[in-house]
């Protein structure tokens, strides 16, 4: 997707695989506190890492394209391990997996436009697989430990990864896919998605809503 | 599908946009109640407005049609931010949601029976995947937002769109694809919709659970 | 998948067929138990007997085959109906239904594991889509009647599917795809799965979790 001029294929590939890892250690830490067994804390790493991306190829209609590759199974795979036997430490680097998590959200919402518009989908859509890529997983986690997924409801979350995606959707349209923007729209999204957490922002909930939230809602 | 004799494709493609809409502000209206933030509202605009269609061409083997045809997206957009920001107005226009609800069942259950049969799956098929184009929204809806599926539990919702579905799939093997058919079922679909709505019908859980509601459930 | 020498394809067919039946019992007193209505318990059986074929076929990139079949359709069709009107004979036959949910997880191990390598996946994929086709059914059962999938937390249920599909996947690997692997793996995870019920196994929650529960989780 992203091998235009000045973009290191091997890069990209490795930068996927690190993000992937690291939404798979949200995942699997998510796993970890819901007091899963193994294999669920194996099941939310590779959910969290794989279902975005699986999610976008299915919506494009074509085979989902981290299944069939070995190294994302083995990415989540390790790092469900990692959770497992070492929840403990992760806790302490907290603000750590933060960043690697801003990071996987930052390339898979580029990733996800950039595919979209090679498969000759409009902008539009463009932006939406950018934000499944990213925020799918998590959804997905949610679902699966009974929660109303998070980045529905709270944080600022979805805006990075959308904010990402239009940087790749409006450079296609404006007839450029150089890696360049890619590189932007992923730095757009991390520099928003470290502010939104640095500063606590959020977007607000339906002005017919806006009262003090019901105490035992 | 649609395209028989006697029945203009515009009309179709404009009361299909009209029904996605509806389904958005379902979708959307459930968001604003459960205090999502405007993404959030967006989303379950998207997923009550757009799941239903994207399952049935999962399960067709095809790439999702809806997703691909801006217009839908714009449609459940349109939805989600008329739900944001005038949540309070639509309450107001209760009835007038649900019809617009009902009218989207019928469109959907026959326009997804009528993909089935126009890719060749037998009658059984077109039955399931109209009812899972009508009904398969507002069940994702209810799994985000942490509910079991109203559609699964009370009211009489898919026996309507089954109707509607198995109407088209049985003029089919009778040998006509005619859009008369179509809108037969359609019509079916919406009256037994109304009349459910109006007078309360349901059809019963099984009989060995025929007790009083436990009180604690 | 399964025709190599010594393997009788109908009988493979009826094999499937009755595992189809078998989840579907599962799904359908899971909704009876519910208090689900008729279209509710039915679509739990059907969720509970496809949703992991399904879902296998769609990571594969593939049309959901066990859709296509009617026959899949009229065996979940019908153990809902057993389902809705014979609960409470059912629960007498507690056990044999347990065996049965069994064999239909050894089934579905193998022969999701043998439609993996049968497309050219690797022997991580095959293993993944033995456990998704034995297990994807139940994890969506579950999260319709929102509860944390069993699967993930307790019970040693994803580890005999995970057995059988490795040694298909293995012998793949090997060189062999005799169906008299295929019927090893299915008897490697059946034995396992019964064992595991008779005994009480269940693979333990991380180490940092392994408190006493807490008493209002």
């Amino acid at each position: 997707m992203l091998t235009a001029a000045g973009v290191e294929t091997d890069l990209i590939l490795w930068l996927n695989l690190a993000a992937t890892f690291g939404f798979g250690l949200s995942g699997g830490l998510a796993g970890v506190r819901a007091r899963l067994d193994l294999f669920g804390v194996l099941v939310l790493a590779a959910v969290v890492g794989l279902a975005g991306g699986v999610t976008r190829d299915v919506l494009i209609g074509v085979p989902p394209e981290t299944f069939r590759d070995g190294r994302y199974l083995v990415a989540v795979g390790a790092a469900g391990i990692v959770c497992y036997f070492a929840a403990a430490t992760l806790d302490r680097l907290g603000r750590a997996v933060l960043v690697f998590d801003a990071v996987g959200l930052s390339l898979f919402c580029v990733t996800g436009a950039s595919k979209a518009v090679a498969f000759g989908l409009g902008p539009a859509q463009a932006v939406v697989l950018g934000a499944v890529t990213g925020v799918g997983g998590g959804i997905l986690r949610d679902v699966l430990l009974r929660e109303v997924p998070m980045v529905l409801r709270s944080e600022l979350y979805a805006v990075p990864a959308v904010l990402g995606a239009t940087v790749v959707a409006v450079a296609h349209e404006a007839g450029s896919d150089r890696g360049a923007w890619a590189l932007a729209g992923a730095a757009a999204c991390l520099l928003l998605r470290l502010a939104g957490v640095r500063y606590g922002l959020h977007i607000p909930v339906a002005p017919s809503e806006r009262r003090p939230p019901d105490p035992d809602a």
